[in-house]
C-alpha cells in the first residue's frame, strides 16, 4: 500500500492506495498549523494510522508515503522554506520528520505539483507527455510536465504560472509585481474586480448578493453571468481572456498537449471553459495550427492525495 | 571527428569537432535556397567533405554529422515541415536526404535549439542544468533546457519565446498575435519601431540616418542612445523592458539558473544588458529573491555549428 498526504493551512488529507493506485480509503483532520510543525507532524502522522489500520494491517502493509505541502519548498531535501498558510513553518525539514514519525520512506513535493502529478497520472492528463496545470483558488497555482517529468527548475521556484505578467503594469498582485495573471483570474481575484466595481457604483444583478455579503465571489460572478448581468459578463469574461493569454504563454515556451484548470472556479462548467476556449482561438497565432486540448481537471479534491502517493510509488 | 551544420536561408555553416567538441576548422557556402531542397543537400555535402579532407583524411574519420534547421520542423523524423526563409523546403526530410548523401547518421534539430545547446554544452550555460535562450534577431528564437534536456513540447513547438504575449492587443506580429514579444523587441523591432516615430515627424538624430539609409536599425538605435538621443533612448528603454518582462515570464514557468541572450543585438553590449536587468530587477516579485543569472551568449556564430556537433556526438 502507498499513503498520500495533502497538507493544507486548514485540513490534513490523506489517502490509502494499493499497488496500483487505487484509492482504498481516505482520511482528514483539521491541521491546527498554529500548534506549530512538531504537532502538525504528529496529527499527520495519526491520520495515516488510521488510515492503514482501517484498510489492512496497519502500517506494516505501506511501503511508502508522498506528501504534498505548501511552499516555497526545497524539494530535493524535503523543507518547507516558508508557507503564507502554516505561518510557524520556517525551515521546516517536514520529509525528515515524518519519516522519522512513521519509519517509512516519505516523498516530498509541493502541493501544486502533487496535485499536477495526479491529474498527470491519473486524471485529465493521462496519457500525454507533456502538460500544464493550473489551480484556480485564491490564487492560481501551476505545474508544468515535460517529456514526462515534473520541471522544478533551478531552485524549485518553476511553474509559478499565476506570477506571469499578462499586463505589464497592471493590477497591484499580492507577490509584489503587476500585472499578473493571478492578480485578474483567480477565484479570488474574480470575485474582488466584481466587488470593486459595485463600489463605485457599476449597476449590477450582483450589488444584492454584495449588500447581504459584504462580498462577491467568483461563484456570484459566473452565476449572474448565466442570468445576463451586464457587470458580471464583463468581469467573467475578462477572467477568461486573461486565462486564454495564460494559455498561449505556457504553450510557447513547454507547448503541452494538454493544459489542465482545476481547484474552485471550475465549478463554473462549460461556461468559463468554453470562454477561455473562445480567447485562445482569438489570441493564438495564425502561423500554424495548436492542437493543444484546454479541459478541466478530474479528479477534484483528490488529485493531491493521488499524485503525492504517485510519487511515493516511483521513488527509487 | 564531428560534423556540425547551420543551416540558413543565406549561408550554410559548417564545422568540423574533435571528439572533444574542440573546434578544428569552418568552412561556408551560399545555401541557394531557390534551386530546392536537392541542391541545398548536395552543397552542405560538399562544404562537409571539403571540411573533412582539410582536417583529417575525409568523411572517414567522421562519425556523426549535425545540422540545426529553420521550421517549423518534426524533429524526431528530421523533417522541415516549412521555414520562411527556404520557400521551396515543404515537408523535406532533410535528416534522411543528408545522411543517404553522405553515408552517415545525421542527427537534425531546429536553428534555434541546435544553438542554444551550443551555448548550453560549451558556451554561456556551461555547468547548470536549466537555462532559456534568446536569439535577438529578425524575430525573438529561442531555447529551453529543463533538467539538462531540450524542452521540444508535443508537437516541436516549444520555445517560441519571441511569441509570448506581452502586450494584449499591442502590436501586429508576422505570426498572426498581437502584442508578441518580437514586436517589440527583436532587433527588427526595435529598428521599425524607431523608423516609425521619425516617419511621423518625432525629433530625433536618428533622423538623419533614415534619410540616408531609408530605415534605422537596432544597431543605429543603440549608438544614437549612447550618443544622449531622447527619440532613440525611448525606444532602447522599451525594447529592454520587454525584454525583462520576458525573462520574468520565463522564469516563471521553468525558473532556469542562467537566461542567455544571443544575436545580432547583443552587440549593444552592456548597455544593453544592463537595462534588460533593470527592468527584470524593478518588475520581478518581491516574494522571494531571484537569483537567475542574465547573460550574453559567449559563442557568436558558432552556437549552432557548435550545439549541432555536441547533438551528433550525443547521439546513441
Amino acid at each position: 500500500m502507498y499513503i498520500g498526504v495533502d497538507l493544507g493551512g486548514t485540513n490534513i488529507k490523506v489517502g490509502v492506495f494499493d499497488a496500483e493506485l487505487n484509492l482504498l480509503g481516505k482520511n482528514s483532520k483539521t491541521t491546527q498549523a498554529d500548534m506549530g510543525p512538531k504537532i502538525v507532524v504528529e496529527r499527520i502522522a495519526e491520520a495515516v494510522n488510521e488510515l492503514a489500520n482501517q484498510h489492512g494491517t496497519g502500517l506494516e502493509a505501506v511501503k511508502a508515503v508522498g506528501i504534498g505541502a505548501p511552499g516555497p519548498s526545497d524539494i530535493s531535501v524535503g523543507l518547507i522554506v516558508a508557507a503564507p498558510n502554516l505561518p510557524l513553518f520556517r525551515n521546516v525539514p517536514l520529509r525528515d520528520m515524518l519519516s522519522k514519525e512513521l519509519n517509512k520512506p516519505v516523498v516530498f513535493e509541493n502541493d501544486a505539483n502533487a496535485a499536477c502529478w495526479g491529474e498527470f497520472v491519473c486524471g485529465a492528463g493521462k496519457g500525454v507527455e507533456d502538460m500544464v496545470f493550473f489551480t484556480l483558488g485564491t490564487g492560481i497555482g501551476g505545474g508544468v510536465v515535460s517529456n514526462g517529468k515534473l520541471v522544478h527548475g533551478f531552485h524549485d521556484g518553476a511553474a509559478e504560472l499565476g506570477h506571469i505578467i499578462i499586463y505589464p503594469d497592471g493590477r497591484v498582485c499580492g507577490c509584489g509585481q503587476r500585472g499578473c495573471a493571478e492578480a485578474y483570474a483567480s477565484a479570488s481575484s474574480t470575485g474582488r474586480r466584481a466587488t470593486e466595481m459595485i463600489a463605485v457604483g457599476r449597476k449590477s444583478s450582483l450589488k444584492a448578493v454584495f449588500d447581504e455579503k459584504g462580498e462577491v465571489t467568483s461563484r456570484d460572478v459566473f452565476e449572474h453571468y448565466a442570468r445576463r448581468d451586464e457587470l458580471a459578463k464583463e468581469i467573467a469574461e475578462d477572467t477568461a481572456k486573461a486565462l486564454g493569454l495564460l494559455c498561449i504563454n505556457v504553450l510557447h515556451v513547454t507547448e503541452p498537449q494538454r493544459i489542465v484548470f482545476s481547484g474552485g472556479m471550475i465549478a463554473a462548467g462549460d461556461l468559463l471553459l468554453s470562454r477561455i476556449q473562445y480567447y485562445f482561438d482569438k489570441y493564438i497565432w495564425t502561423l500554424k495550427k495548436e492542437a493543444v486540448d484546454i479541459c478541466f481537471a478530474t479528479l477534484g479534491e483528490d488529485a493531491g492525495i493521488r499524485g503525492a502517493a504517485a510519487l511515493a510509488k516511483e521513488q527509487p
